[in-house]
């Protein structure tokens, strides 16, 4: 098969978008940038437009609901929001080889490229390795002039932070995003790095709406939040070795309400 | 050489197969899939008609009985079974590389595709967990309107079941079954995932004879049951480090009846 | 993308560079070479010449002190030092696979040959597992001619040392410069192996400017020994668990003066 | 680079071999092989007529005693042993990734076929995971006929052993001769795959001589023999942690008269 496969279910001369932005929330630290993305998708009017499978995700199908397969990929929808037109990237996964990384984020610029893109915002999830710390957004940029606006928006910057880099999908579509003069920023959400972090997302959320100057009703999250909360008393209650030693993927079990926050990083 | 080598005994002109059912019985969890397509090539009737040998497999000969090789690889047999013909692949090895295994699937589809097959089914364990659990055969399809039929024939559809998906060939073949308009469906025999299983195999092959509609007398498989039996109370009764602590392929030591059961998932 | 992407700032016409020597310093055991090349690009009046990007490197970028975003890379440095022109190899990272390492390898030495370089030398770590062992520095050529000369300059020859051979691009480098007719020797500091290793990288730094005839301050490094000498100090004090356990790039914390030296072997 | 390189020093119209015969014996379980074909190399009138460098092989190069480089490579040496003449391929390495493997041994049959080699035997250790094992050498052919002749000459044949295959160029090796009518046989020394083992290499020789009808002085390998004898009592004598804990190439050491003999299988 070719190295990757690409489905266009619309082009841009039938869509027609006017400064579309796009919107990268890929599977990482906490799902933090992946549950915001799955909820844009979800509560705003959305179509899918573009279908990305390659030989460099992990070979396997998801199951749906109705038992019918589904190829690991990567999909791109688009939604309007407020006086914007949104380009969502989402997804199962990211490259399982390093060169892949390489080879799918060039795929992403290009086709963010073909349909106007002019500013994109990658979003993730920011370990902090303690459960209990103080929230917030801090950013990285492809161009230092975005530092002003954001920083109005209420997302922090610090020295080089993350100390060790951004690894992945969300810091290499800033760089390819620089080479073809796309301005990109990674926008990322504290956490603690040991489980999914819907509260983190609804956060990270907020200061992307407000970025955007748009509205988002961020009820699906809260459900979410409330979720996640019983899962972890669940956790905390249960002993090891009883409900605890959960190994994703590996057995029969009655699948919760949703699946993703079935994780632990 | 080349990624891929492709050997074909005989071309579909002189088979003239009508209708040809495709079954896949790869190595992978507790080898539930791989004993009931062996079995079919035993008892049944059939022929080899392809070789495929691959750069993806594992760079390993096997040894015969009479002491000479065979390079690891892949085949394809055909074999009449009551109105149908059947095309069974088998074989040593899956890819041993993310990549390879798209590129082997794209190549099992279009071998498939070049015999006229219109329906394949793979064949696979669903690893419980659990030494001692009911035992059935859970189905994922790549089209919806599979389901009615084999639901009848007594493979059970579970929402999003496994919950992990399904890695490798056995789902992989569903996708690219898809992409070429084949109908095809992953049949997973449940089983504990800790040792060869052909208690689940035999399950699985009186579901999917169901499915055909033909006879398979299974007498080898109970065969192979008793062995592994045996091989379970031996496990039981011997100290650990004693004659547990075989490790395949490391030494000399006195064939058994049948290798394949000596496996741990 | 292409494997690999040169972006050339100037060209050799323009730099008109005479009998110029290339020095590689990219990570390696102790950081040795790493800390003695990036010390000659800040302390000789150096301007980026080229810029090497790979699929071969991590997929990865670093957050400069400003928030933009670098990609991960190797780059060139011209600086004149005293009657010499060098070319200065430095970077992030080296190949994150096999066959990048000889691809990368190549790469640098067409670079070499296009800039009209006749010597080379890169600069290693050479573990010896003792923490207060004596402070040498031993070499490897690829070209029998240019040890009287490098011994007189106080390189120490063993035979067949290192015993395990020279392994990443410190060692192919001299291979693939044999094949071109360059001169090229491989210098490397004895260290630990354990810890980032400034002092014998000023060790290192004195061999290599007696070498090449050149005066170099080393003030920076003096620096760098100190700052290290406090980080190994708060090690020995705190006990395991407690500070000890910082885990590179996992989370957010107070940057030090000099990130480098957070390295364990 | 190009995936190989590969150096011609003598062409075949030159060499003139008459009925040449391929010795293959490149690393792997106790080194049995390799000690056998790098013995051949220096007790026979040997010349090296081919070099082969790979991407495949480590990136890496050996220090020479003359504290020169030698890329990792593999290399062809042609000898005339009695009436034949005998190519033998020996080197630093196997491939370091599996489709390597492939790659590799089908360019070392396509170099015999340019030869015109029509035999090959190649040279390996068969693990029995005892110490005090009794020695003996067994085969496996890629033509039945081979066996009987073989046998004679003292190789035994067990069916289906070894019950993991061959894996590496010594099995690959006989699959690809069988696709070009090329008679190959490999022939395992038993050893206990713990150490280096010359000891069972001397068994080895012995037989080839046979098989080939050629006298080879073996007095070299007993001197290793002696060697490896002092190295296993040094190490009986020596508390683990002491002497015990060497490992390898990381770091400085009094090279002993043999550094193959460092060996952990």
């Amino acid at each position: 098969m070719k190295e990757n496969i690409v489905v266009y279910h619309y082009e841009q001369d039938v869509l027609n978008l006017t400064n579309p932005v796009m919107i990268v929330g890929l599977p990482g630290v906490g799902h933090v940038g992946k549950f915001v993305a799955d909820h844009l998708v979800e509560v705003l009017e959305s179509k899918k437009i573009v279908d990305i499978y390659s030989a460099h995700f992990p070979p396997q199908v998801m199951v749906e609901k109705d038992s019918t397969i589904k190829l690991v990929g990567n999909q791109i929808y688009v939604a309007r929001a407020g006086h914007l037109d949104l380009l969502i990237l989402v997804g199962d996964s990211q490259s399982s080889d390093t060169s892949g990384h390489y080879n799918l984020c060039e795929l992403y610029i290009n086709i963010a490229a073909k349909f106007g893109v002019r500013r994109i915002f990658t979003l993730g999830g920011y370990p902090t390795g303690m459960v209990n710390s103080e929230d917030y957004v801090i950013g990285a940029v492809n161009n230092p002039l975005m530092i002003d606006n954001l920083s109005q928006k209420g997302i922090e910057f610090k020295p080089s932070e993350p100390p060790g880099g951004i690894v992945g999908a969300s810091g290499l579509i800033l760089a390819f995003s620089q080479f073809c003069g796309i301005d990109a920023a990674c926008l990322m959400g504290t956490t603690s790095g040991y489980i999914a972090d819907p509260k983190s997302s609804k956060i990270l959320l907020e200061k992307l709406s407000n970025i955007l100057e748009i509205d988002v009703d961020s009820t699906a999250l809260d459900e979410k939040i409330r979720e996640m909360e019983k899962i972890v008393e669940k956790l905390k209650d249960s002993a090891v070795g009883e409900d605890g030693d959960y190994d994703e993927g590996s057995g029969p079990y009655e699948p919760s309400a949703d699946d993703d926050l079935v994780y632990f990083g």
